[in-house]
C-alpha cells in the first residue's frame, strides 16, 4: 500500500495527497467493524467478568448483557450443553457471527475494533504488559483467597496462613513491580489513554483486590492514584453501579470468616 | 480513506483501483515499525521462551537471541540488578527502545508489528482465544509437571498421584476443546495462515507437553496434525533444534523419575 500510494509505482503521485498519508490509511472505523451490538454473557459476579464488562462499557460500541439476555446462574448448564462456548465457559462475547471465549481474548478483540488497544505500538506493548501482569496478580488471588464457591484448602486453594503471607509479602512486591512500571510513564496512567485493555483489566483485578484488603495499594500512592482515577470514569462507575447492560455484578473474592 | 480510496468524494474513482481497497489500506510495513534488531532474553530453556521464540523467528524481523548476546543463568542476577527487567522476570524482548515483558505480551507486539496477528478481526479473535487457553494449558502444567527446578510436592507444586489424574482425565478434557475450536475452522489449522501467535504459543505448549507424555493428543487427530504441520515448518524445525538466534533451549517440564 505505501509503494500505491506514496512512491508512484502506479503513476499517481500528481494526486493532492496528504502528507498525513498513514493517519488517513487506518482501519475501517468501529462502528463499520462491528455488525449491531456485541453481547456478554457471564455469570452475575466481578471474577473475570469485570475486565471484559469494563471493556465493552468504554468501548463506545453498543453492547449487551445479563440484564438485556435474562442471563444467570440457573440457566449455565443449559448454555453449556448447546456446546455454544468454546471452552466450554464464560465469559464469552457474540459479535459479528463469532462467540470469542477467555476474558483476555474478549479484551484484546474489543480494544482492536474500538481503539481501546493503545494509540501506538509502544502503547499497545505497554497494554499487553499491563494485562498479563493483571492475570498473573488474578491467578495469584485464585490461589490464596476465598471466593463466593471455594473456601479454604478446597481444590487448590491454600489455608489461611499462606493468605497472610500473600497479602504481607508477595502482594506488595506485585504491586511494587507495577508501580515501578507506572513511574516510568508519562503520566498518571500507564498509557496516555489511561484506558488500554490493559489498564481496564489491570483496575478489574485491582478493584476485587481492593474489596479483600482495603489498603492494598496505599504504600503505592501512583497506582492508587491510578485505581481512583479510573474508578471515577463515568463508565467504570456504571459498571461498579450495576448499571451498564450486565446488571448487577456481585463481589466475588471474600475474606473469609475469621 | 475509504471516502479518498473508493467512494469518489474528491473526485478520483477514476483511478485504476482494486477492489480490496482495505487489503492495501495497511499499517506501514513491518520493516518501518521496528528499528534495527529485536532482542529476546530468556533463560535457555524451553518454557515460556519458547512461544516467543518461534514468533521472533517466524516474524520475518531481524533479531537477536542468547546466541548474540551470550546470555545465560550465569548472568540473569546482575541483569536484574541493573533493574532493566520491568517486572524482574525473564522473557523481555528489546525493541524500539523498549522493554517489553511477559511472554503474552511480547507474541503480541510481535504479532502486530510483523503480521502473524491474524488476517482481520475474526482471525484475530481466534489466535486470542488460542493463546488464553495455551496460557491455561502451561499453568497447569506448572502445578502438574516437575521440572528442571523444581519437584513433585514443593513451592505449590502438586505430587505423583494428582500428575496420574492431570494427564488421565484434565489433559483429555482440555485438549478436546482445542481439537473442537480447530475442527469449526476451515482448515487443518485455527486461522488460514496456521501461524498467528496463538497458534505459535499454542504449538509450544504442545510441543513441551508431548516431550512429557508423547501420545497425549494422539485422542486428537485434529490437533495431532496442526502440532506435526506446524513442527514441520523450517522456522520451528530451527528454532527447534537450537539453530535460532536463541541456540539450545532445554527441556523444561520433566517426567519425575518413578
Amino acid at each position: 500500500a505505501q509503494a500505491i500510494l506514496g512512491s508512484g509505482h502506479l503513476g499517481i503521485t500528481h494526486l493532492p495527497l496528504p502528507t498525513q498519508t498513514w493517519a488517513m490509511a487506518e482501519p475501517p472505523a468501529k462502528k463499520a467493524r462491528v455488525e449491531g451490538s456485541m453481547t456478554l454473557t457471564y455469570f452475575p459476579v466481578f471474577a473475570k467478568g469485570l475486565g471484559p464488562a469494563l471493556c465493552a462499557e468504554l468501548s463506545g460500541l453498543a453492547w449487551k448483557g445479563n440484564n438485556d439476555t435474562g442471563f444467570d446462574l440457573s440457566k449455565w448448564q443449559a448454555l453449556k450443553d448447546t456446546g455454544k462456548p468454546p471452552f466450554a465457559q464464560l465469559p464469552i462475547l457474540e459479535v459479528n457471527g463469532m462467540v470469542i471465549a477467555q476474558a483476555i481474548a474478549i479484551c484484546n478483540y474489543i480494544g482492536r475494533v474500538s481503539g481501546l488497544e493503545g494509540k501506538d505500538d509502544a502503547e499497545f506493548a505497554t497494554s499487553q504488559m499491563v494485562l498479563a501482569a493483571s492475570e498473573d496478580l488474578y491467578m495469584l488471588m485464585q490461589i490464596h483467597q476465598p471466593t463466593l464457591f471455594k473456601s479454604y484448602n478446597t481444590g487448590g486453594k491454600l489455608g489461611p496462613e499462606e493468605n497472610k503471607t500473600f497479602w504481607a509479602k508477595v502482594v506488595p512486591t506485585e504491586v511494587g513491580k507495577l508501580e515501578k512500571l507506572l513511574a516510568a510513564s508519562a503520566g498518571e496512567s500507564f498509557t496516555s489513554s489511561g484506558t488500554t485493555v490493559g489498564e481496564l483489566y489491570l483496575f478489574a483485578i485491582l478493584h476485587q483486590m481492593k474489596l479483600c484488603t482495603p489498603g492494598f495499594i496505599d504504600a503505592t500512592p501512583g497506582l492508587l492514584k491510578f485505581y481512583e482515577k479510573t474508578k471515577s470514569l463515568p463508565g467504570v462507575t456504571k459498571v461498579l453501579e450495576g448499571k451498564s447492560a450486565m446488571g448487577q455484578m456481585k463481589q466475588y473474592f471474600i475474606n473469609a470468616s475469621d
